[in-house]
């Protein structure tokens, strides 16, 4: 685990020191001071991540990761398993949700295989890095070996890594895997403390029934893994996925560089979490998009502190909004960098008191 | 007020007939089932608004108009009177938040005189429809006079349709006026019938003192001229501004040609209350951009009904909140018609119980 110990190390606290300069340009635009409210505050924050008081936005990038899940055996989705692939191949001919999105926000999806149940074709856009043909299900063990987890979580820095050489000015977390929401609420619940139940939500739209049943599957899940809530990659090697393991090292890998990382939902919430288990500095890299209607993601955001830009009752995954928080953060920057000042537009400043 | 009868008499209830094929094909798109949220419901607002199965995003337009206010005379701004023209100029080279905002969401602005107190330089893009030279001071009289009130409606009516001839296919409203925030609160209190206390706030940013001050000049301003709660156009002669009675008629102009309207702050919340006054069905074409932090806004977009789109703690006016909103609504027509199906993506449906 040599690059994930490298990589945690080369996380620093974000640096404020451009921050007197920011929010002086901020005050000194053609607008009531505050007046843009939380655009504002993501500017200061943008400005402290990378250290760039004209931060660029050309390349944003949202990292869609699909792995398969043992657990979708036993009933806890609506979808049969054989989606996660189908899904990648849509990706892959533009035709899902995050694809529109992505084009809307001008942001490009990275497409990447870390643990899909099928050989899939090669295609010039998909990456593929896969771990294992599915974790296996984890009401009966693990879902995958420490070795296996820290190899999804490595994989993911790679892949973040490589991109960067493409250009990631800022970048996105998505998610594609059928049974993906009962690793991420089991991962929700032991690392908050918070119950089972607040934990878990209705997936991609199960019923009463099995969302009962997907909460005993849960509460059977963790009393037969014992994950050790202090140690997020022995949480993540027992009940997590290879996804949700590569998107803790696209987070990391994306605070070691110094890059802002906009959160998307449920799924990419837990492997925050377990990011900032992992190192706490990692958080102030963190932008939340929204928050899900699915319950474990609300638990995930107030442990964190992460306020989301955005509550449009949204549940889908794959990064759909994150897309949307992106534009929301290029906003943002596009008001810092852009606007006129009172000086420059000649515009009467306030009165003074 | 012809114009002003025979446009409200245009005005149709929203059609939903399109709506089980709309929502069939949402339920189609390779998602689960309502998991993009407001999206979604958006999506089948605008088919509604439209008729269109497919509407346009094309030409997205925000309307800022500007108007000067003689009540901003009285100490309730923090910001001189001559700021409203100085902001026309600014809008006009292209340097204000509404001109960064509407850029990032390929919105085009059409910046309207509709009662600003100063001679303009004519400008090919400034729209010269000025009706008076600023309201009156509305704490000893009315802001204009009836007549005026009807001419600021129907000259937004007529900015609307001209514009119509170049292409609308979604709208946005937006404002500027020192001093305006004082009328807004005014409506909104008078026509809710909330306390002024619940909706008057600190507008470009004022202080505790001020804001008491401002609180007993709205009193003062509803006592000398008893709006009549009940008559929309009297609030507006009493109360009201230029720019706000323009922002009434495009409201109500969008309605009776099927345009959706995205309505941005206070400013425009308290014309969109005033349109709903006046004809009802209006209410349907609208879409609430954000919930701004002027108290005010909360009270006008509760009586309305309309759930706001983003919540950023925006108060700068001009339409910007209207800018990020379009780029939603536009997200969501996209999910509708550029995301494939089940069937054309080979996306096995959900498992059947």
């Amino acid at each position: 685990m040599q690059r994930l110990d490298e990589t945690i190390g080369r996380i620093e606290r974000i640096d404020y020191s451009l921050a007197e300069k920011t929010q002086h340009r901020l005050d000194n635009l053609t607008k009531p001071r505050g007046s843009l409210g939380r655009l504002e505050e993501l500017a200061n924050q943008i400005v402290a991540i990378t250290r760039n008081d004209a931060p660029q936005t050309r390349n944003k990038v949202i990292f869609t990761m699909a792995g398969d899940h043992g657990i979708a055996r036993e009933g806890v989705s609506a979808f049969p398993p054989e989606v996660t692939a189908q899904m990648v191949y849509n990706f892959l001919r533009h035709g899902a949700g995050i694809n529109v999105l992505a084009r809307h926000v001008g942001a490009r999806v990275v497409v990447v295989d870390m643990g899909v149940a099928a050989d899939l074709n090669p295609h010039p856009e998909l990456i593929a890095r896969k771990i294992g043909y599915g974790t296996q299900n984890i009401l009966h063990g693990p879902a995958m070996t420490k070795d296996e987890a820290i190899e999804s979580v490595e994989t993911g820095m790679e892949v973040f890594e490589a991109e960067l050489q493409k250009g990631v000015d800022l970048a996105g977390t998505g998610d594609m895997g059928i049974g993906n929401t009962t690793p991420s609420s089991a991962i929700a619940a032991v690392i908050t403390g918070k119950t089972i139940e607040e934990a878990t939500g209705r997936g991609t739209g199960i019923d009463d029934e099995t969302l009962v049943h997907k909460i005993d599957v849960i509460k059977r899940i963790i009393d037969m893994n014992k994950p050790d809530p202090k140690d997020a990659l022995d949480v993540l090697h027992k009940v997590g996925g290879y996804e949700i393991g590569g998107l803790v090292g696209v987070v990391l890998a994306a605070a070691s560089k110094r890059v802002p990382v906009v959160i998307d939902g449920l799924i990419s919430g837990a492997a925050a979490l377990i990011a900032y288990q992992l190192e706490p500095k990692a958080k102030d890299y963190m932008i939340a998009s929204h928050c899900s209607v699915e319950r474990g993601h609300r638990i995930i955001l107030d442990y964190l502190g992460l306020e989301p830009l955005l509550d449009l009752h949204l549940r889908l995954g794959e990064g759909t909004g994150a897309a949307l928080g992106l534009s929301l953060v290029e906003a943002a920057i596009k008001i810092l960098t852009e606007m006129a000042t009172f000086q420059s537009a000649s515009v009467s400043e306030r009165i003074a008191k």
